[in-house]
């Protein structure tokens, strides 16, 4: 594990060690390397990045901050390792992205995955969009030249360990703020190349906004769609039938729903009143699990060849 | 002041108590009658309902629930009284709406407001969405057939004081959830007949969230646009000129920005990289003064020729 | 499982449910019987108290109110079932407490606990406040006429799920209260009754407080005593050797490291510049575990003859 | 004023620009030297310290940090102007503390702060404790040999706006810590100083906690008395009769009871079952208005002959 200290790093460790069959080899960090963290319930050293042994594991995990990660991840496949990427530098629209390194979003990248070397783990808030997004724009349902409206909100975790003074509890405590507004944030590319690959036709807008919440995500997207569709849900649950990290319900999820499992849990509610037929599609995913250390375990299972739930709380 | 015992109501006697042209003539609730709250550092009696002679005011401010607020409004009006009622009973597109009752969204009805006997105070979503689209709106740059995508989150004092086991902190912290969605809130009405009335063709798709904070609402707008804007700022800008109680700014605004403070605060930014030119309107307000008694006492105010900003905290 | 609708009653069904040896039999709820819940992971109908068959399950957990419990527990009893009971009734200093009944503080009572039909789980802050005095207590360490002062506080699920107006989000959020001052709190007699039993002379002064927080205990403890203690850890450590969960640190213990954790983390510190030798007693737990289901669990696992850490998150 | 950019010296800034017969004459800092902040609605921009004509003000409020406030403090006395410094630099047991420099603790030195050039602020904590102490002390009936627990919790402002890892959101939202416990704050020595000039016997032990919230102090003293006694309010009331900004209550005073009001709120509970009479003594600030910025116009005021209540909110 490479980029152990951070908020995701620190979550991927403890399921790493709490899995049935991985085992830490090690956990390396830069700034705070020699400092001990507590991963499921004892206490790990962190290694200086620079000293750590990359061929001591099968496969390796780097959480290391965009444009640290893409020359780490080279050396530990070089070193023998697989590797799964947590940084955007292997996303599409990335500066390293390549055909030959999936995009892993794991329930519509299975094969893809199983036999790839390395895997570019998807950032947190494409993970509950595109899976939300997935089944209409496959069905080629999204109206042409829809601006696909994007409002998502994160809790804190999200946005690092590092000391900001923007990010003070003095500062985020009963405040709610956007953020990156005007398809500025860093996770735009990717979703706009992925969208693309689906063939959703429409503009997306994504306007991400911080909440005072320390973990999950909620994406909420209002779409104009052809045609109206009698029940909605059915598309998705069909498209997800026998998913068990993919929850489709009537009622709107709620963080409290998904914070500490690996799931997404999405609705779908037609808009009333409207003459332009709209839906209001909600995903909410811990931003953490599902979509960071979760969804990169769900992957390195299937690299490892083994069964893709294990060792992940649903 | 009819209805004083809940967040808006109390929020009001503060402001009434403060103003230097007012005086709280009686603070009337309903479930808490007889007990005593805190207004401005003084402890306030609320008396029961039944039991107020309405004439002892030149205005009645009313906070009563709606459905409940109506027939105390009219025995008000009936006792000489101006009213200025805050709950959705009057509002357009709601039961007792009506042609000589202005919808008292303060900067577009000043006129209709100064020499009305009563008032409907706009819901606090409507104030800080209508206020952000209606210069837009008015100058029909609104793409026709347009989506206008409207997410919302508000504090937990938008959802009253009622004991409901949904909003114990218990659940409400760490938490964030949509409510109403699928255009089913009570607001989408007046919003609805307002939009119409400024001449805007598009839908509205309104959804709003719980956040877990207190006090405040930030509305996020993604609005497809006839055709893309120069400078768009200066649009809003022109609109608003000379307001004391509208910000128009670059930056994205947020809960800090407006809590305690009689104001709504917009920023207007166009989303890069789409076909369909779009843009990103946010609107910040306290829910509990501009959405509520700080634009009642703006309206009264100008009801009783005094000085529209006296007694508000800008 | 009697009482499984509140906050430590669905903590419980999660814990049974995801026990490698224990299986859930009911679920049984009073006022939210016919409601499904979610239990790590799939949903469970909760049935009505009158219609469960006791006598399906070796063991019962009642989490009933307190003077509700008793009876439920008594009719247990009468099924045949072993009874683990999280209410107030049977403990020391409230009525149904009776000798052959253990205080199950299991660290403490192991032996009583192991052969009993029926255990009285102790109270959440009890259990924090207890485990950390025990050591000086029974060292015969505490002053003679000391007052033992205890300043704790909890987060909001100690309360409870009810709805109540004082709990509410609006109210807690940004707020922090005493509450039973003045030794008035339930748990009074339960802790003088056990610092009776272990010796401790001084008299107890119990402020507890409502944190805006959803889980976890932290009890601050200023305890005068006899005299100085070169090293006060080491007569913890001893006290608590090889205990898995029991956590003695030089450093003050937080929520965060103990929330979602089966354990009490406890640190000692002399106070620095007195005349009076004192020491300072921290000790965390998360109010729902090692506080209510986690202890609760310890004890039957005691009781069926399992190994007591089974199924209990460290 | 001297350290503007602080939560403290921007509160001040705000109280100042809104006093009736103040005026700010500069805000100067030194880190965000150059940034515009928001004070009282307009914008106000930060002067570099050392840019600062200091004869420009007749008085001087100083928010530097600790050790960098003396040497300015003593820059503006010789340019002519009073000074209030809210600094520990000055307070007894500080090095800088002097004969000449009142600890100003308004209500209880009145007379000395009217007559001072230099007025040392107290520090937040003390505020609150030796406000709630003060009667009881100086009445002489602490029980010799006492110790006078004190376990306080404060908002995040307390610790200042620097960025700071273990002040994220992330790591004090549902947390709740000591910190400086064994005596170790920095605020003990003016405590324990102040103490000993009451002529209270006793040990002060002091734990601080951190609370996640923003604004607001409680402290909850436990505190062994020489005899019970009948009526413990009355004290407290005779003491602080006719003092505005001391309220002495029945009830237990919260945080929200405080917050943005320039009051202590105490009340005094007996322990009940005890042998050795005791009291619990609860005492509630804004940690940013009694507890810094709004006790020290209340010295300004006098300093400068005004009526000591002008500008501070009740």
């Amino acid at each position: 594990m490479l980029g152990a200290s951070g908020y995701a790093g620190q979550e991927l460790c403890g399921l790493i060690a709490r899995h049935p069959s991985l085992e830490l080899a090690f956990a390396a960090a830069n700034e705070r390397a020699g400092d001990c963290m507590r991963v499921a319930g004892r206490s790990v050293r962190l290694e200086p990045l620079a000293e750590v042994a990359l061929d001591r594991a099968a496969l390796v995990f780097s959480a290391l901050p965009h444009g640290v990660s893409a020359p780490w991840a080279a050396r530990a496949r070089a070193a023998g390792a697989k590797v799964v990427d947590l940084s955007a530098d292997f996303r599409p629209g990335n500066p390293a992205a390549a055909a030959e390194i999936p995009y892993g979003l794991t329930e519509l990248a299975r094969d893809e995955v199983r036999s790839a070397g390395m895997v570019a783990n998807p950032g947190c808030y494409p993970t509950a969009i595109l899976l939300a997004l997935a089944p209409v724009a496959r069905a080629g349902l999204i109206a042409p030249r829809a601006v696909i409206a994007v409002s998502a909100a994160s809790g804190t975790t999200g946005a690092g360990r590092a000391a900001r003074a923007d990010l003070l509890f003095s500062e985020v405590s009963e405040d709610y703020r956007a953020y990156g507004v005007g398809n500025a944030h860093r996770h735009v590319p990717e979703m706009r190349a992925m969208l693309g690959e689906m063939g959703a036709e429409g503009d997306l807008v994504f306007t991400p906004h911080l909440l005072p919440v320390a973990r999950g995500i909620l994406a909420t997207i209002t779409l104009p769609i052809a045609e109206s569709l009698e029940d909605p849900l059915t598309l998705w649950r069909d498209a997800y039938a026998g998913e068990p990290f993919i929850e489709i319900t009537a009622e709107s999820p709620t963080l409290h729903d998904v914070t500490r499992r690996n799931v997404v849990r999405i609705s779908v509610t037609p808009a009333a009143g409207t003459r332009q037929p709209a839906l209001i599609i909600l995903a909410a995913i811990d931003n953490l699990l599902k979509g960071a250390a979760g969804q990169a375990v769900q992957n390195a299972n299937l690299m490892l060849g083994l069964v893709e739930g294990e060792g992940l709380p649903c």
